[in-house]
């Protein structure tokens, strides 16, 4: 399957290039206001269906066009990849199947569907979905797509680079960092840049939650599969491809784990400096710049796709304002007489500070007898901002606990 | 001032190429499903310091250099156009004062410091603040930057349009929506198109609550200078000028106004499907499509910045939840024995609502005496997902209210 000849990744771009957007690669240095360096954007989080697996589904599948015509198509995936084939088979006229573990959210299923895809809903994990998809492959010849560990996708998945390679911004960059899930993404990117930048360094990152490929690639043990939540789905990939693994080995300068604060943290920073809605597994290659694991630089970072949903979004934005200082929980303790309420209100109204939630509870076991507890949620303009409040408060000689 | 040759637009364009981004226009049909058309968006959101006010700034002090240098510039402004002028004149060595109102949050002072403006905090409304900045160009002899009404202002914002008509896919395209404030924007934008591409229909777009420079488009006294809030501050301008109103009239084919409810729906859904954080202005412009303001088939779309803050978007995206049925608050009331919350959550845990916050509270007056009575915020895949939840909360005889 590997190493591909870049030709193959040329051909793929032409191929494809009717059915995917060209997405842009755009100059942010304020990303990270104390590196003083250059950093690009590819934000293929514009891409149709919203990530890279465009790109591969579609090589794969204009590749295999009639056999994909007569026999249609399956693959289990409750992610990007399965969203990219129901697209893109849709835009084909090729019947798609894409099974999904009964425990998927609607949410993934209703996406699929509203593509043109044939969803089925089969098993309790994403291994179950995956027998039953390829046994459906087996009986009823429908084709197999891959979501990785197929040259035919890893070509596709290459063109991401020539669009970055081709690009005048791109030829001082030193470094670029590479989202790693299956590593059909970084096995393209490597195969592009290998043959056009060798000087090139090229980083791995996934996330510390689920390290199976990270584990793989460092010669370690991999874990029991892990169950463990992570913000980065997109590349919490349990099992991949030897192949791809001992070609990352031997192509990846070198591969990191990021914690979940990390990725949340970049999420927030994507979306209020660079104005765009990563997915976790995306916000990954910024949190290797925030924790300074690299030192090139000028750097490039692939933003590999922007589904996350509205309310996990709406969470990591209010996650990184408790972390910046500007959404705070105060716990207010004071005698309980009229005008206690008032008395907090009058400080936090000359303040300018924004009440989100205020409680008021009497009768408590942790306060004193005739004592009352208020507690209340701020948000402010900075993390000196919630200083002043709180000793303005603490002014009035009521005691004030920070909660966070 | 007006009108201005397309020639102005053009040096323009060479003259700030240097120091502005080339912003991408992309196809995003899926922005609005049930329209069988084509959506261009050109996402102004990543021009540097995040709106197309840097376009007119930067050819403004390249056209004043000489002066700009050795007087010093100065402006009033809050919002975009003060972040502009800030970062171009540092950019240039140019001294920038940006004179603001002393109520303006903090956040938008830190941003014009950081930019590297001088910040003057003066008065306490924009007008006040703008007569200050004035007084410091006469005494100072600093050189007034205007937000809009000036021709080398005017031809930096039609840039943005050239780099549309420039591109192939712009070919087809029937209408193009420009939000308007002071109406800069939508005057260098004119001048483009009706030079270049004189069959394409021009839309305005404004915030319904701060309707200033509409009703003058339409001949309306203006009222008492609003000061409702609006999400769309970036075209919250209370007075503007009659020559650019007068353009506008012979230029725009119509200007629409739009609810904060529209801009809000419009800021969540391109956040959701476009993976792009506008600021309300710029959210006007998918706005009037969503609205179904407007007949032509293939638009463009302007989004001119995506300067919105973190508490904001937040808040914008959870109500773009409630408006969705995803997240919705319920009052449940029954008898209070032991168990009544237990008996919610089995129902909520089997039914895979998400529990974000519940409050139990008895002795409340407008309940049954021996009844409590529980809130609880969940949040759900879907509106039919909320349904059937409710359905089941009912089924247990417990009585169910929904707030929200």
């Amino acid at each position: 399957m590997l190493p591909i000849p870049i030709e193959r990744v040329l051909e793929a771009q032409k191929r494809i290039e009717a059915y995917t957007q060209l997405t842009p690669l755009m100059r942010m240095d304020s990303l990270i206001p104390s590196r003083a360096n250059k950093i690009l954007v590819k934000a293929e989080t514009f891409q149709k269906t919203g990530s890279f697996k465009l790109r591969g589904a579609a090589n794969f599948l204009l590749q295999h066009l009639d056999e994909a015509k007569k026999h249609g198509v399956v693959t289990a995936s409750a992610g990007n990849h399965g969203q990219a084939v129901a697209a893109m088979s849709t835009r084909l006229g090729i019947s798609a199947t894409i099974v999904m573990p009964t425990t998927t959210p609607a949410l993934k299923t209703e996406n699929a569907k509203r593509l043109g895809g044939k969803v089925e809903l089969v098993g309790q994990s994403f291994e179950e979905a995956v027998q039953h998809a390829r046994a459906l492959s087996d009986n009823k010849k429908h084709l197999y797509v891959h979501g990785y560990a197929d040259p035919d996708v890893i070509a596709g998945q290459g063109t991401l680079a020539l669009e970055m390679t081709a690009k005048e911004r791109f030829a001082d960059i030193e470094a670029v960092i590479v989202p790693v899930g299956g590593g059909g993404l970084a096995a393209g990117v490597c195969t592009v840049l290998k043959a056009q930048r060798p000087d090139i360094k090229i980083y791995g990152v996934a996330a510390k939650n689920v390290p199976t490929c990270w584990e793989l690639y460092h010669g370690k043990q991999p874990e029991a599969p892990s169950r463990r939540y992570t913000l980065a789905e997109g590349v919490a990939i349990k099992s991949t491809n030897t192949e791809i693994v001992d070609f990352l080995k031997q192509h990846l300068d070198d591969f990191f784990l990021i914690e979940e604060e990390s990725i949340a943290h970049s999420i927030a920073l994507l979306a209020e400096r660079a104005k765009i809605v990563a997915e976790g597994a995306a916000a990954l290659s910024l949190a290797v710049l925030l924790e300074e694991k690299i030192q090139e630089k000028n750097v490039a970072l692939i933003l590999s796709g922007g589904n996350v949903d509205l309310p996990t979004l709406s969470r990591v934005l209010q996650r990184g304002l408790v972390e910046q200082g500007r959404l705070a929980r105060l716990h207010i303790t004071g005698t309980d007489r009229p005008g206690l309420l008032h008395t907090i209100t009058e400080v936090l109204f000359r303040t300018q500070a924004n009440i989100i939630q205020v409680s008021h509870t009497r009768g408590t076991l942790n306060i004193g007898v005739g004592e009352a507890k208020i507690e209340v949620d701020i948000e402010t303009r900075a993390a000196d901002h919630t200083q002043e409040i709180i000793e303005e408060l603490k002014k009035t000689s009521l005691r004030v606990e920070r909660v966070f």
